[in-house]
């Protein structure tokens, strides 16, 4: 039993809420346990200089973290007057997850910028914003096809993501924030809706770890990523 | 009868919740009608540099908006790499404006950061932010109080802000988003319950304004700042 | 009686010098006393790109102190690589304060861009820039006109500003930086020479204000800044 | 057989010059084929903040590459002001993979701070780095022990790195430009000499991967390090 | 004869104002023609962290343009956020020839910064600022001296500096603007009363110099620098 | 006899190796003794902004020093995120010698951008830097007239450069960072083949110099550039 009374395999309870932030083409609370992340979609006309003229659409997205979404206070980014290495490391990785099932020549020459928020940080901040981010951006593109702009729906898949770590030496799922500090191997899995990866990050905390580890740790990590499909849909289907 | 149904010198609805951050001293989410800001307060130990073996603490205060809490998408401050002036403007008003209330000699050598983050923005972000603001800080400085800390609370008494603008000639109370952008004159009064200021900001946006229609914003902001007190008052007790 | 031998409700001596630098199209030394602010006006064709197209001009203004200017040096905020709040809010409220009496129709698409620099500080920095860069903005406008590129001035009116506060529960004109320190309440006021107000700035330093201390101190505002005018119109007039 | 007369599960050729510039402590140039990057490791002490009075040492890496070492040049990241995403990430990585195979405890209170210069780019500039990074990293350690700073290596095991990517559907080992301009899938592993792994990162480029493929790049990558552990043996023996 | 009316090897009009910003401990006015440099000295405890404890002293030079100080406005440092490689240039340049003739250990372990302001160009403003920041130097060191901080003025001998042109394949000595926009070729000395230098740049705009052409100017330099230690002198007893 | 065994009048050893760096159209690595610098030309098409439409070309130089190339580890500038003061005078120094050389009209509208980036230091990093960037240079534009770009070399004639500093009152040439360190004067010399100087810049480190020094010194640098035309002829005909 785990200090929140999960089992091993357990996600924390998973919650969307959309519509959340009234301007934003789609706009996503996500909460895994404790950790909330505000989701929102922005649609723009035209592409990044590299794109201009190929016909083709680009998805990409910006995190940050609340100051005082911490246990204690970080500094504000803002005020430091410049992004840092984490906060490079996560939004390039979540802007690689949502490109990965979006259809970019369907969506034409214009871009999605998605913002993931963090106002409550409780672990995972990573992986709530993918599972989030995804349904804002499917609410930012369905507005698109709603206003006939678009003529089908430009997403491939679904895409969902979760960590696994290993604590104590035992596989867990979704780690909290306890845990995370506390683990020998953090790994994160961004999965499809075809039971395939668009990115797994394994990164030895204090140990490095086996293939057997790393097998164990997919395998859990698929069962979670299968039940947030789950919830996206549900919350898409409200 | 104003485009959201309220008359001349009538406040939007305004909600505050408490706790709303489970990490921060002090956490609420104010609501000025659509305006929505998260308020953190934080207690550090230490005053900035100039202030160091003064015997005397600080209050000071960030805001920032999520880039989607605007109508169209406004670019993070943090990727811009600076702070812009109408953000140093509203920090710097946020802090005179809890500073004026707070007992700093009685704080002591430390410090309580205010973060005012927007996560929705309909028209007076900055009174909302103070409104919210002094809650916030007032619940950190209790628990200063509960772990004997401080021997009482560090607060002289309470401070609350409201906008009030002239559109097409008349004198409206708390303006919204539209109503701000179609305001000849916007000010914003922040006032201590003892019915006194501690600032006043008066901006001709395109027609200078007379003695008389400052003294006609002046009683509305008035009505409408003592309103605010009941409703802080009101959270504060639950 | 003050510490330089003023009475309450005296300006200091003032001074406004024309064509101070030769190369600007307008360009002033003013002079409140000890404070001497060199303001100059340049134009450019074309206007910010949040204007283009739309047949209206611009008016802005950057505000900086020679880091000698001050008792103990201040450090150069090029060498510190980003401009501070208090000099985003001077610089934002000199901008404000002439564009509201240009008309920005008339100057059409181009921009004029004052820059107020602080040589010698003694208090009230900010109200001398506005009325020395009023100058400086006619001198440049004059020339326009001379010159055939435009019909007739784009000035609506006169605007000039001044400060009050309390200092010792005395209201007194025209801090100099001796009292602006001791003030409990300092107010600028930025009027127009129809008797309207296109800037209104008080806030309290140490104690907040009354309603009664509010009026006292715009009346003495509004007296002194009539004197400016004069001022300002026996310098455009030599 | 591969544009370079390669087999599918083979490395390209493979060079580590030590000693390269003589003031580093540790110096090194590794060469992945054409892929060139100059590692030096200097010793300082003392630790970061976050660490001090911890009685723990402390491993990092900076990583550059030279405008003109791409094919078309890169602006320098000095020039702009600010260091990019790509590079953070990368940075990142290889002072994870560093810190996973030192004994910080027993390297006490001091840094190795890594510099990884690319001079010449032909893809896997990541795995080059960290492969040569660590002979600089013992090499410098050992000049401590020799000097009698450190009683014995502070070294665990050795590490390594190689990319694997799907090109065509098929599996190749350490991949270069080209090859990596068209892979469909991009995985790096960072392995120690007891066969676990310290770092995984597998990114779709184009199709998302399934658990067959990651195995199978798995097993590339294995014998791909299990040969850079040769080379890195046999260069420290020199 | 010149545009101005000038011989070849004479000076433009030189005047030097002491006491002109009353705040700083040496304060300067210098004018070569219509250039005109406001030079502050200021007097710190302390020197900067690479000479601490060194029992040595430190003379530092900063150098700034107002932004119309030229024909068109530049853009201020602050704004762009950066110094740019001139003004880099320009100011080291400063600092190396005022300690060049500053007894660094007389002096003792404080520093003396100085400011020099250009607010209005007119060509030779660095040579300008080198001959009036030595006069604003001996002012604040005289200071030093009178408090009886010091025992003796910590000056070794006298600094100036002129610059130097070819226009036309004529020597001209302290070129102005129009001058100094079409000369081939421009070297600024700086000189000390020993006859002996301590800086000299000569740069090809156009094309390169002889060495008969170099002693040329070195002549032309000598003449006038012997002509501008009259004038710091003169200045000085007054 | 000095340190490394050379007379005061000699040379260290001098090589030029062209083909550095297989991407750029010009990549030498150039080394005097035990400094060592890569030196690459990047033609691109296109102008600066202040050139275009005139048909004149450019020539612009970055330098940079890798953070270990020196004795202690310099910080990085991307990581301190601006360029200091040195560099600055350093890449505007080389720019403008090899622009003296270039006949930018026959360049025609394309830039060439030179990198400078030091691998190793030992004294003379700025005087190498444009010894080796002239080869890259003429490189990168053989290139263009190879390939039919430009009818013939636009090259008016060789550039180098050599310091030369006083040492114990001993003129030598070609300092070492051993000598460059205890030099009381130190003085580059930049010269094209015609026996004409592009740049001349002395220092008094610690004494000023007379006019007879700086003769000897000029005597000694012209003998030394004069043999670096020699190995910069012999490496281009290789």
């Amino acid at each position: 039993m785990r200090s929140d009374g999960r089992e091993a395999g357990s996600l924390r309870g998973i919650n969307i809420t959309r519509h959340y932030i009234k301007h934003a083409e789609g706009a996503v609370l996500v909460e895994f346990g404790d950790t909330k992340v505000i989701c929102t979609a922005s649609v723009e006309e035209g592409v990044p200089p590299f794109l201009r003229g190929k016909g083709t659409g680009w998805v990409t997205a910006e995190y940050s973290m609340l100051p005082r979404s911490t246990h204690t206070r970080s500094s504000r980014e803002a005020a430091r007057g410049k992004i840092g290495g984490r906060t490079h490391e996560i939004q390039r990785l979540i802007g690689r997850s949502l490109r990965a099932v979006t259809d970019l020549t369907l969506l034409g020459e214009r871009s999605v910028l998605v913002d993931c928020d963090v106002i409550q940080a409780d672990g995972g901040t990573r992986t709530a914003s993918i599972t989030g981010a995804y349904v804002a951006l499917v609410d930012a593109l369905h507005l698109l096809v709603e206003r006939g702009t678009l003529p089908s729906l430009p997403i491939k898949e679904a895409v969902a993501a979760v960590s696994v770590g290993i604590v104590d030496g035992k596989i867990l799922l979704d780690l909290n924030y306890v845990e995370d500090s506390a683990a020998e191997v953090d790994m994160n899995f961004v999965m499809t809706s075809s039971d395939r990866f668009v990115e797994v990050q394994g990164t030895a905390e204090s140990e490095p770890f086996t293939v057997e580890q790393m097998d164990g740790m997919r395998v859990a990590a698929v069962e979670g990523i299968r039940k947030l499909f789950s919830i996206q849909n549900e919350a898409l289907s409200r």
